[in-house]
């Protein structure tokens, strides 16, 4: 059981892991509390990418810069400290010599090469807390899922996002498109770019509709983090604008999903956002690419126009593609105040 | 303010208004039950359509036969009553030469002919309270809505009922589409049925389908209150099944929904239910002549096949058709666990 000052320190934790400057992609997250036996703060750290110390060590070092005395402190670490010898020494060791007392984890690593940090904690005699409440572990499974999904799958987890009206529409017959959704819909776009290694359109919708793919706030400014810019497929395309802080942009010249992913891959991308068109959605969906669907669904009804799914090779109704409704969300704004977000899975058999 | 007693009175109104033996049609449907000063029920009334008693005459002739003692009574009735003299007389009348003291009354009559009781209740000295609470009320307004919509517009109410999977489709590309959702909103679609005067398709529907249109319980056999079925078009289709109980069937040689819903509202019909298919929906909506649209949504993808809703005349974005969802209702079976039911309605400016 945690105690309260753990819960607020695990929740505290997951807040720093996410830090908006760290980049995403091969490396997992992580956040750390140091706590003393009275349950006050003697440190925080976190890891900020590829070759920065691990979270255990950022906050050790603090606590030792504060002179804060280590001896029976409680650490409450996001994910399990790692026991292996990378770019860094193995954090089980490191919290073991500095004389911590009790671990309170809130994820076992994935990481075959990582794992057995919780093996090494309890050999040594510390006491290793791993009963997290549920809402705080969800937190924690959240936060390194392209990671996780990476690490079981071996490609990149992708997310699509598509936008449509009631009967199925993502533009009119004139191909006007602007704005089938509202403000809020648009703005969660751009908070969904900040949370992806990338994001991945059609080089149609490139010719199209020259989006700069960009993660922006409300007030056009861009966000922290920019997610690479990938256009993918044959045929020709114009360049994305270039923008001052944008994300690198990336031609992927296939129209296999499997491909595309296995280059985004091996670039390290772990969480793709896939913006459209309807046939590079209809493409990763009839590969079995897709592993989550976030669906804008404006309540109007265009009775014609473009298809926001293209052909998924479906002619009878027993060969649909079910998907399962996991969450369903309001997306009120004054113009369109019954707007809607779905979040979908395909259904595993 | 009601009195306990006074609201388990007027929720059991409008439970025996609602008698499925009842007809719908042109009549309102109205309940009364009559409380001593001690809040004991000493009967109870209701009208069981043209011809027959109105609910307070009913309750008074329950009352008397049992000889019960009115003097000081309270009547609460789902409907102002009426003070005109039809084929029967004046309720409020009745009300006051029974010595009624209090009428608690859930409604006020639209109906400008019969209104009037509630001012003739007051003048003779009666304590009339209108102050109900807001789910009574809103159930006291749903009771008639047909009736109601059919005194304001002088034509039916219409609801117009579509299942579509989520990008839009009714049907696969060979025509497949029995079942794109699951069995609880096929279920639905019967009692849907019980509550209506008649059920529209399009003699496109009869062909293709040779829907039998009855309201049938879970176990096939049919509810006590079947609607009229009526088939709309000028082409021809096939008779409609024959079976026996099942509602009148009504060719609509017409392929205006005004004039189709003109000759219904002539026969009595104050809410139609509209099933279809994408042709028939696509000229109601065209024509403003739907009130209340409900989707069944199966979170599957089709990716082609029949659009659910056919052409609007809409070219651009700019014309869309905007509805607000007013409702939002999981429709869950095993095989389809996240169908959604979704109740919208179109926006006025």
């Amino acid at each position: 059981m945690l105690q309260d000052v753990e819960h607020r320190a695990l929740a505290r934790a997951l807040e720093i892991a996410a830090d908006p400057a760290v980049p995403l992609g091969p490396n997992p997250r992580v956040g750390c509390v140091l706590l003393d036996p009275h349950g006050t703060v003697l440190a925080e750290g976190h890891h900020r990418g590829a070759g920065t110390a691990h979270a255990e060590a950022d906050a050790l070092t603090a606590a030792r810069a504060a002179s804060a005395p280590l001896a029976g402190a409680t650490a409450v670490v996001t994910l399990e400290p790692c026991a292996h010898t990378g770019r860094t020494g193995p954090c089980a060791d490191a919290l073991i010599e500095a004389g911590v007392g009790r671990v309170v984890i809130a994820r076992t690593d994935p990481n075959p090469v990582a794992a057995g940090g919780i093996a090494r904690l309890r050999a040594a005699g510390l006491d290793v807390e791993l009963a997290i409440p549920e809402d705080l572990a969800a937190a924690a499974a959240a936060l390194n899922r392209g990671w996780e999904h990476g690490l079981a799958h071996e490609r990149p987890l992708v997310t699509a996002k598509i936008a449509l009206s009631l009967d199925g529409r993502a533009a009119a017959a004139d191909g006007t498109s602007q704005w089938l959704t509202g403000a809020a819909a648009r703005e969660e776009v751009h908070l969904l770019r900040t949370t992806c290694d990338a994001v991945l359109v059609g080089t149609g919708t490139a010719r199209a509709d020259h989006p700069t793919l960009t993660a922006r706030r409300p007030d056009g400014t861009l966000h922290p983090r920019q997610p690479l810019r990938a256009v993918m497929g044959t045929s020709e395309a114009p360049p994305l604008p270039a923008i001052d802080g944008a994300g690198e942009v990336l031609p992927l010249r296939t129209r296999d999903p499997s491909v595309a992913l296995a280059t985004l891959f091996t670039r390290g991308v772990r969480h793709v956002l896939l913006e459209g068109g309807p046939t590079l959605a209809a493409a990763f969906l009839r590969a079995g690419c897709v592993d989550e669907l976030i669906v804008h669904l404006a309540p109007t009804l265009l009775g014609g126009g473009r298809p926001a799914v293209a052909d998924l090779g479906i002619t009878t109704l027993a060969d649909r593609l079910d998907l399962d409704l996991v969450d369903i969300a309001p997306m009120p704004t004054p113009s369109c105040p019954t707007d809607l977000r779905l979040t979908l899975r395909p259904r595993t058999a």
